[in-house]
């Protein structure tokens, strides 16, 4: 259960450490821990060698590592940590996020954890991978003081969704998500709730049953190391996981000005689909759904069956959310280096080469070296200002 | 209450005749009679003169002319027959009645009477002028076997309206017309139900306490004389006219593939806002309206009040259902036959100068000498196929 034996245990520690040492969520530190690799810029944050703006994000706890304890703690509780050099990592469903975080301005948000920008790693509690669990997913979000008929329409969506072999991703809090994650579990199918606190820890603790039965087959997920407390900025950073995961995000119920509609837009910004349940116009949880229908800006689907969702996330196609496969047969041709590189493209802002080495898990020199005979083959292209795949790329 | 004193007597006659010897909705008959003129178009038709397939419409109801009595009838019930010679015929309404019967093929539907066509006279019960009381007027429509939610959002609904100064218009059914209904009445202000009977019957029956308190200040009005029956498909005809007077439709409650979508369409195609108002998704009375919020292409705009109702008729704006006044100056050195000429333009389609003498009132010399100089002031302009104002002309 400690993660894959191909990687290097010193980098499994080095993002223990880093998941304890800093808060998630800032582009500043994850720029730093891509160009550095996790075991220097773990290394050069404990020496106080940082970059000062990045230094000054891992703040006290540079000093402390616990990484062996949170590391064991996680085993204790059949929990793992999940790197993004590990095969069960959601290369896919995170590359959103990859491309978002490549949008923020070389100096931006050095002093704000909300950016939308990968995890560093992900503390996992349950059995499945995490890459296979959450390829056919959607979000249901929701109000936590809803209504009977939220929670009705909820579990039925989340019942439905597990039918036709989708996975249900919630936030395991009251309300809206337990239905959905409870409507999931009685079709007998997986589902994922994403924390904000340690994947140890029961919150809220009447929830313990539900998370139990949960990890017969789901998973519980966390960017917190084990025994993290649930602090309230946490969600909102927590949020952006929930979008990125998932194919889409469907509001169940949402006051009027929620966070709920604000996990919408992430999900927007991230190139994912955004849809909204309507209820009674009396309802004051079917506010913040009904101004997300009305706002023509943000597009929110209006759907009132998993038959909907399935139809509204499968509308989204390819090119907005992922690469879709090159021609096989160029494919083929390619070097191992070279696919990397080209998976590592986004679909829509270009990209440096800087960035594509990092994705890829490669060298700058690796990359320049590639990305002409990416080019000959039309697969990418150099927008002016970065590298992206071709239309003609995304839709084979 | 027989009608305006300046309407010739034989022309209100020659209108009664036609209303029971014709159904309404026909766009060949429609047309004969703006051709023709009423009287001689009677006169044809009564002698067996009227073109073969115009006089084919008439039927077996040629032979007889209760129109005296049908007058008398109505004058009994505190009813008159409005027709387009008189000044309370909602001209500006129907404009876009006018504008659609101009698209109709000219060999097209003469076998059918759901056209969108102007009705060739209006019985009109109440005391109020028909063209001010639908002025600023939205249609309330939905379900008869609707929900309490739904006659409660209806009632709320056109309470607020009136609030705002604004008429109710439904078709005096169960369910959510009579909530309508009530909704206005309670707020104290005038409401029209359109019929599909005579407006001297009380359809249904146990409305007719429910009439008797709208005729204290709204009106009962019928393109059918005193007396008709209910029949099937007059509502179908009937609702393109609730559709046409009023600046837009809500769609309270509707089932699946309902009347009331079908009602939105014409609304629709007429130029008009189509609004829906959403509600539980588990509510069977609720899917037709949640059809029209998903069909993108139809566009109705989601409403939870009747703020939202008065911001969607205003955001329409003009250039859709009716040419604003065009400059002062521009449009007060016109002659009078000029000023009607270029109120009879439609916006968008251009019509000939027969059609425009038709519904100018005045001949087709009339116009053709008029035309110039609306030309000249740039306040009509030639399409190519017709006449129209120019978009300077409706702007101003």
């Amino acid at each position: 259960m400690s993660g894959h034996p191909m990687v290097a245990h010193e980098v499994r520690r080095a993002r223990a450490w880093l998941s304890r040492a800093v808060e998630p969520g800032s582009v500043a530190m994850w720029r730093f821990v891509e160009e550095a690799g996790p075991v220097a810029a773990a290394a050069a944050l404990r020496a106080g060698a940082a970059p000062p703006a990045v230094q000054a994000l891992a703040g006290a706890r540079v000093g402390e590592d616990t990484s062996i304890d949170d590391l064991a703690r996680a085993e204790r509780c059949g929990a793992r940590l999940v790197v993004p050099e590990d095969d069960e990592w959601p290369v896919q469903a995170l590359h959103c996020l990859t491309v978002a975080s490549a949008r923020e301005a070389p100096d931006a948000a050095v002093d704000r954890t909300l950016s939308l920008v990968p995890p560093l790693a992900l503390w996992v509690r349950g059995e499945r991978p995490l890459a296979e669990v959450v390829d056919r997913s959607v979000a249901l979000v929701g109000a936590r003081a809803s209504t009977a008929y939220g929670e009705h329409v909820a579990a039925e969506l989340a019942h439905g969704l597990a039918e036709r072999g989708w996975t249900t991703v919630s936030g395991g809090a009251f309300g809206i998500d337990a239905a959905a994650h409870r409507g999931a579990l009685a079709a007998g199918a997986p589902t994922v709730a994403v924390l904000a606190c340690g994947v140890d820890r029961a919150y809220p603790a009447s929830h313990s049953a539900l998370f139990a039965r949960l990890l017969d087959d789901g998973l519980l997920i966390s960017e917190w190391p084990p025994g993290c407390a649930p602090l309230r900025h946490r969600f909102l950073v927590r949020n952006r996981l929930i979008a990125a995961l998932t194919r889409g995000t469907v509001v169940v119920e949402a006051a009027a000005r929620s966070g709920a509609q604000a996990t919408a837009k992430r999900a927007r910004d991230l190139g994912k689909q955004v849809m909204a349940v309507p209820g009674p116009v009396t309802s004051a949880m079917s506010v913040g759904c009904h101004q997300l229908l009305r706002d023509t800006e943000r597009a929110a689907v209006l759907v009132t069956s998993a038959t909907d969702v399935v139809a509204a996330v499968g509308r989204m196609g390819e090119g907005l959310e992922l690469p879709a496969e090159p021609p096989a047969r160029a494919r083929d041709s390619l070097s191992d280096v070279a696919r990397r590189v080209l998976d590592a493209c986004p679909v829509r802002a270009g990209v440096p080469p800087e960035r594509l080495a990092a994705v890829a898990g490669c060298t700058v020199v690796d990359v320049l070296r590639v990305l002409p005979a990416l080019e000959l083959a039309e697969l990418v292209e150099w927008t002016g200002t970065g590298w992206r795949v071709t239309s003609t790329a995304s839709r084979a």
